[in-house]
């Protein structure tokens, strides 16, 4: 009867294994919810065969996304039934958190085997999110060579182009044709990098003086010489800022970049499928920053997640405790007029707005370059000019409303003078923070938020009151 | 005595052309201030044989920079001196508002000379921008080849895959071998695009069954077949919008991918150079949609950057006049207590700032696709948690505070409760704004942020002034 049941139950899924793949994904390419409840039902059933087909259908990047709409529970029980050779690189795909949780649980031989299969800057990724303890006896598990290189990149900074990088290059001595380098890549496939894009032509010290892209060296003839062939090359230092990399690949539109040592030799090379990540990572950043939040992972427990929220809120309080201290000064004020307590915030949530405007796009042409000493006079110059023109509009607006609700004509202008002197200092504020971090050698984007909101939050208060002292009297 | 010192000006400028490409570009790969000032004072000079050394020591891209840091005036002198091979490039580089300008004031004629240099994703780019008038002269002016491929790309949607691709692809069919494939290379050169990364295997209907990049194809012996090398390849609907196109290069590391028509046949390829510069443009408009600001352009006028900003600026005056109305409707309260004025303006910053929060994960993770339907419950209780607990934490200490302050336990109290309940409404706006936004097939940056200031300012005045009605009496 038992094994009836279950025939039946395996015949109620009319799935076969060939459509497994279109019905992991949607349009989109996003995993279906179907697909999860898949796996769970597997997963409660206990069928190790079912989740391993399930598994095995997906492409490591999709079994990684798998992972993150699961419990710890199921996860636990889907890591025996993932292929050791797809393990390596599954974790790999893995958000930081999860990450962490399943490098823990994997024993250190396991992992010492799976790190082998990968390019050293995908292993050295890994590497970098072990705990000490473990870390060493991952490493005292691997080859001397592989270890070797994983220790060496490890020297290089957190976020450096010495960490991005990859140690496996293609190059050739500019004196070599074209035949000569189509041989060498023939003869001993196993020294070069799993994937190549360009070949660098190097002098007898080692230093790129060239570039060739591989469809260059495919087109032409196999006599032809690689200095003849070869266009400049864009280099890049090792100790390079990983934001610095991704800017030289998305101004110069490059594909792989040589890395080079302080001596200006070859010792690796950054590919663009690196920097796709790095410059979705340093927007992320910049969006988080700017809405005051650090990242906590997709992965993120509540705890965690509090963590990274509750400093800027609580930052955000005493900043703005101290803005209202102008409120309590100026009270007597709204004891006399109630109604300045109706209009206040609407003059700092104004300034709060233009100043995330300006702030926001300071500091996306920070990113991208677009804002240099070159042209910072230019640009502060511009944005004040927007500023009082802003400011100007919206107090002809709301006067008029403030003339309409309250006939009084005082309190109109109060309002209307409050604002565009609060408009123009958000977009002094708005393009001044962000300047004055990055020359500190800051981030741009991270605290001028709070600074800004404090500054006009502050200043929409003062304006209004300090104004209705003066001219409501 | 004139022509000494005319002599001496030249020698206090110790340039050889040699090292123009040194001087121009700062460790950063930014623009040098001092560059730009050099092609100013050659401008001013009318050296026009300078000006053509200047601009010749740049990359297309820097000379798209140099362009951003001069004045109209300034850029009109530079353009004759531009050569006219490198004239297409930069203008792909240039920013819209410039590369507007620019292209308005280029005759037609060396305008379709320049296009037909660019591969077909770049020279639509260009069209596209073109005002009518101009690109109908301007195609006339058009080989006939050339103009056919444009016009059947601009047939297809603006931020379309169809947009991107490039006509130009390296295909064969399956049965081939390795050196089949290596001898059509070389046949015909031409007939290839400029660059390219993988070869495509096609069936005999011409649809894409595999991928082989070409680093393997140089790797493998000439007599082993395409079939037995190739690998699964994934294909881009020439229809998909250029997000999703981005969202797939990235979680799948692709350099290059094959594009489809709805019948299934290759048509194009999308390269991933393409891809970063989609990524940038995607992070920005996330960033500035939250920011409630549309992207006016990095070289935009402050007219059109008033443009950009003020709808915004006014849509939260209208939203935050309805805010401030709970206020108007509960002054008395303020009348009796003027402190609840004081501390108002807090609760709704900290629940805005909350808010905010949430906000900017929630849209960055549906960006990514972190946030899908099969997670979205979990997400959105998991924001609940975090809110009551945020608002938990900052009730305790702003409580005590004001307990400090005023000495009135039962204004602490409202503020405390009122601070929990404006925190738990931030978290579940957050969440849900962008969710629904998305639901809705709309872009869930454009406009939640907002709807989340007006949710939180709203709820605060609220919260504040009722539980003052109901606990001070």
């Amino acid at each position: 009867m038992t094994r009836q049941t279950a025939d039946l139950t395996a015949r109620s899924e009319p799935v076969v294994p060939e459509d497994l793949e279109d019905l992991a994904l949607g349009e989109d390419y996003a995993l279906k919810p179907e697909y999860v409840d898949m796996v769970i039902d597997a997963a409660d059933r206990g069928d190790g065969e079912r989740l391993k087909e399930l598994i095995d259908a997906l492409h490591p990047a999709d079994v990684a996304d798998l992972m993150g709409f699961l419990t710890a529970d199921y996860r636990e029980e889907l890591i025996p039934h993932i292929a050791p050779d797809d393990l390596a690189e599954i974790l790999s795909e893995l958000d930081t958190n999860l990450r962490e949780e399943i490098l823990d649980s994997l024993p250190a031989a396991s992992l010492a085997k799976a790190l082998e299969d990968l390019d050293t800057d995908d292993a050295v990724d890994l590497v970098e999110d072990l705990e000490d303890d473990k870390r060493a006896e991952v490493m005292a598990a691997m080859p001397e060579v592989e270890r070797a290189a994983i220790e060496s990149s490890l020297a290089y900074e957190e976020e450096s182009a010495g960490r991005l990088m990859q140690r496996e290059v293609l190059a050739a001595p500019q004196f070599w044709t074209v035949g000569d380098a189509l041989d060498h890549i023939r003869a001993d496939p196993g020294a070069l990098p799993e994937l190549f894009f360009d070949l660098y032509v190097v002098d007898p010290g080692f230093k790129p003086v060239g570039a060739l892209p591989i469809s260059q060296l495919l087109r032409a003839g196999r006599e032809v010489t690689l200095w003849s062939l070869m266009e400049p090359v864009t280099e890049i230092a090792v100790d390079m800022d990983q934001e610095e990399v991704a800017y030289i690949f998305d101004k110069y539109h490059l594909i792989s970049a040589p890395v080079i040592d302080p001596g200006g030799r070859l010792v690796g090379q950054i590919t663009v499928d690196d920097i796709v990540g790095v410059i979705q990572e340093e927007a992320q950043e910049d969006i988080l920053a700017l809405a005051g939040v650090s990242d906590a992972g997709r992965d993120a427990n509540v705890g965690e997640i509090v963590r990274s929220r509750l400093p800027w809120l609580v930052l955000n309080l005493a900043t703005e405790a101290i803005a209202v201290s102008a409120i309590a000064i100026f009270q007597d004020q709204i004891t006399k007029l109630v109604a300045l307590a109706v209009l206040m915030p609407i003059v700092s949530s104004l300034g709060g707005n233009a100043g995330t405007q300006t702030l926001a796009v300071a500091v996306r042409a920070l990113s991208n370059r677009e804002l240099t000493s070159a042209n910072a006079m230019r640009i502060i110059f511009r944005e004040m000019w927007v500023g009082l023109a802003n400011g100007l509009s919206l107090a002809l607006v709301m006067g008029a409303c403030v003339l309409g609700f309250y006939h009084n004509w005082r309190l109109a202008i109060v309002i209307a003078l409050a604002l565009v002197v609060n408009i123009f200092t958000a977009a002094v504020g708005g393009i001044l923070a962000p300047l004055a971090l990055e020359r500190m050698g800051r981030d741009p984007a991270v605290s001028s938020s709070i600074f800004v909101t404090f500054l006009t939050d502050f200043m929409g208060f003062i304006a209004v009151l300090t104004l209705a002292a003066l001219i409501l009297r």
